[in-house]
C-alpha cells in the first residue's frame, strides 16, 4: 500500500515543556507532507523526524491560539534560508491574514518563495485541497475562537491486475487501464472473463481526521463516519468534565465517544493538560468506551 | 561574591537545529533574571535550565531578525498561563512596537500582566535600566537592520568590614556604614585608625557585554574597556571574512580582536554558522589573538 503516515511532532496542551511540544503533526501521503498546526519548536521536531522540509506541500492551522501557531514564523524563515522556491499555501480560520500577513511581510521580505494565506470558513465543511491521491476538507469544531479540524481522505485507487491471468488470456497492454477500472474481457473465441477473475480488489480507502481544539460535539461523529483514524483532543479526565466544557475542550472519554459513534477504526488522543502526572488515566477512560485508543506521544509515527 | 552568571540558552546562527537553538541568554544577577534575545524554543530551554520564570525582570532584544525574536510570543503567552502579574518590560530597537504590539494585542489579550515595549535608540549608547545592583546600557552595533548590544555593569559595592578590628576598637554599630563607605576612625584616646585597617577592599565590579549580530566594528572596543566578559558573535572563520563583511557578521578572529583591544578578561564566541562541522576552527582562530576565549554552548553557565 502507498504511504499514509501520521508523524506527531507535538501533542501537549498550551504549556510546552522540554518533553512535550504543543500541537503539531505531519501527515505523509506518498512522500507529500502536510502540516497540521505549527507550535513553537515544530521546525526542530520536523528536523528530528528526518522528514524532508522540501516535501512540505501545505500547512493547515486549526485556530489562532498560540500553542497551535507560534512555530509558524520560524518555519517560514527557515524555508527561506533553505532556498525553497515552491509556493507554500497556509490554510486557517478567520483572522489568519490579519494576524500573520504583517509578520510575513516584515520577516520574510527577502524570501525566495511565495507564502499564500487562505482563510477557510470554519463553520461549514468544505473541500479546500485536492490532488491526485487525496482530498482534504474542513471539519467545523467548537472552541472559544473560530476553529476547524481537517479530514484527509484518499481517493479510491484502481483494482490490482492479476498479471498471470492477463498473460494467460494474452490481453493487450492497451486494455490494462480499462480492466483496472473494472471492465470485463471477452476473448476472440467469445469466452467471457469477468473482471474479478482478472483483478483483485483495490487497496482500501484510508482517511484521517484531526480534531483539536474542541468542546464535545456529538454531531462531529456523522462527518467522521468510518474514518480509519481519528486524532481527537482528550485534554481532561472525566473528573474535570465541567472544566472541559467551560474551556471548550473535551475529555478523553468524549473523544472516545466520538470515535465509537463514528465507527472509526482507531483513535489517538492528545492535547493533554499538563496537570496530569501520567496520561494513563486518560487512556483508561477512553479505552472503556473505545478500546482501540492510543495516547499520542511526541516523535510517534502512526502508519495507516 | 554575589551571583553574576550567564546562562546560554541558544547560540546558533539563523538555522535552529535539535542540538542548538538560535540566540538567547539569561543573565542572572543576584537571582534577578534578564533575558538577552529570545529565539524560538527559548522558553523550553529556560525550563530546562531550572531558572525561575517568575524571576525574569526584563527582556532585551538586539534586533528584529527572526532568529533573535521568534520565541518571544510563546514566552509571553506562557507567562500569562503561569499567572504572572508583574509588569514585563521589553527593550529593542526601532520597529519593536510596530512588529510586536499587534501580536501581543491579539494573543495576549487576556494576560493577567502588562507587557511594556520600549524602543531604544540603537545608534547612541544610553543607560536603559538601573536598579540597586546593576546598570544596563546599549552598545551600538553594525548590522543589516538597526541593532544594538547590551552592557551589564555592576554598581560598586561597599568595602568589607573587618569584624575583629571593629570589635577590638569597640566601634559603635552606628558607624559601620560610614566605615564601609571608606571613612577612617579616631578612638576616644585620639588614636587614628585608617580605613584600610578597618576594612578589606570591595568585591571587584564585574561587567558583561552581549554583542551580536554585528560586522567587525573596531570602535566597539572603546566602549568595552576592561569588561569582565564579552560575548561576541564569531559567525565565520577567516576563510569567510568577505562573506562576514557582506552579511554584516564577524569572524571569530575579529571577535577576539575586540576582546584584545578592550583588554577584557574573557571572551565567549557564539552565533556559529551551521556550515562548520566543528567549531574548533573558530575557537583556534580566536585563541591565536585572545587566548582566554571559549566557545558558547547551549545549556552552558558562565560564572563571572
Amino acid at each position: 500500500m502507498e504511504k499514509f503516515e501520521i508523524n506527531i511532532l507535538g501533542c501537549g496542551a498550551a504549556l510546552p515543556t522540554p518533553r512535550r511540544l504543543s500541537s503539531s503533526q505531519i501527515v505523509n501521503i506518498r512522500e507529500k507532507l502536510f502540516m497540521l498546526d505549527c507550535a513553537e519548536g515544530a521546525q526542530m521536531a520536523l528536523r528530528r523526524s528526518r522528514l524532508s522540509f522540501s516535501h512540505l506541500q501545505a500547512i493547515f492551522l486549526t485556530h489562532l491560539h498560540g500553542d497551535h501557531v507560534f512555530g509558524l514564523m520560524g518555519l517560514l524563515s527557515t524555508f527561506g534560508l533553505l532556498g525553497r522556491i515552491q509556493d507554500l499555501h497556509i490554510y486557517g480560520p478567520q483572522d489568519l491574514q490579519r494576524v500573520f500577513q504583517p509578520q510575513i511581510d516584515y520577516f520574510c521580505a527577502d524570501s525566495p518563495y511565495q507564502i499564500i494565506l487562505h482563510e477557510v470558513d470554519s463553520k461549514t465543511p468544505q473541500i479546500i485541497y485536492e490532488d491526485r491521491s487525496v482530498v482534504i476538507s474542513t471539519l467545523p469544531l467548537k472552541h472559544r475562537i473560530p476553529c476547524c479540524g481537517y479530514l484527509f481522505r484518499e481517493k479510491p485507487t484502481p483494482r490490482h491486475i492479476r498479471r498471470d491471468v492477463i498473460d494467460f488470456y494474452q490481453i493487450p497492454i492497451s486494455q490494462i487501464n480499462n480492466i483496472k477500472a473494472g471492465l470485463d474481457w471477452t476473448t476472440e473465441d467469445g469466452t467471457f472473463i469477468p473482471n474479478d477473475r482478472l483483478t483483485t480488489p483495490p487497496d482500501p480507502v484510508r482517511s484521517y481526521a484531526y480534531c483539536t481544539d474542541t468542546a464535545y460535539r456529538p454531531q462531529l461523529a456523522e462527518m467522521l463516519k468510518d474514518v480509519t483514524c481519528i486524532y481527537h483532543e482528550g485534554t481532561f479526565t472525566q473528573e474535570h468534565e465541567i472544566l472541559a466544557k467551560k474551556t471548550f475542550h473535551s475529555t478523553a472519554a468524549q473523544a472516545a465517544q466520538i470515535a465509537l459513534d463514528a465507527q472509526a477504526c482507531r483513535l489517538i488522543i492528545g492535547h493533554f493538560s499538563s496537570r496530569y502526572k501520567s496520561e494513563d488515566v486518560l487512556l483508561h477512560e477512553a479505552q472503556q468506551i473505545f478500546p482501540n485508543t492510543i495516547l499520542a506521544e511526541d516523535g510517534m509515527k502512526v502508519v495507516l
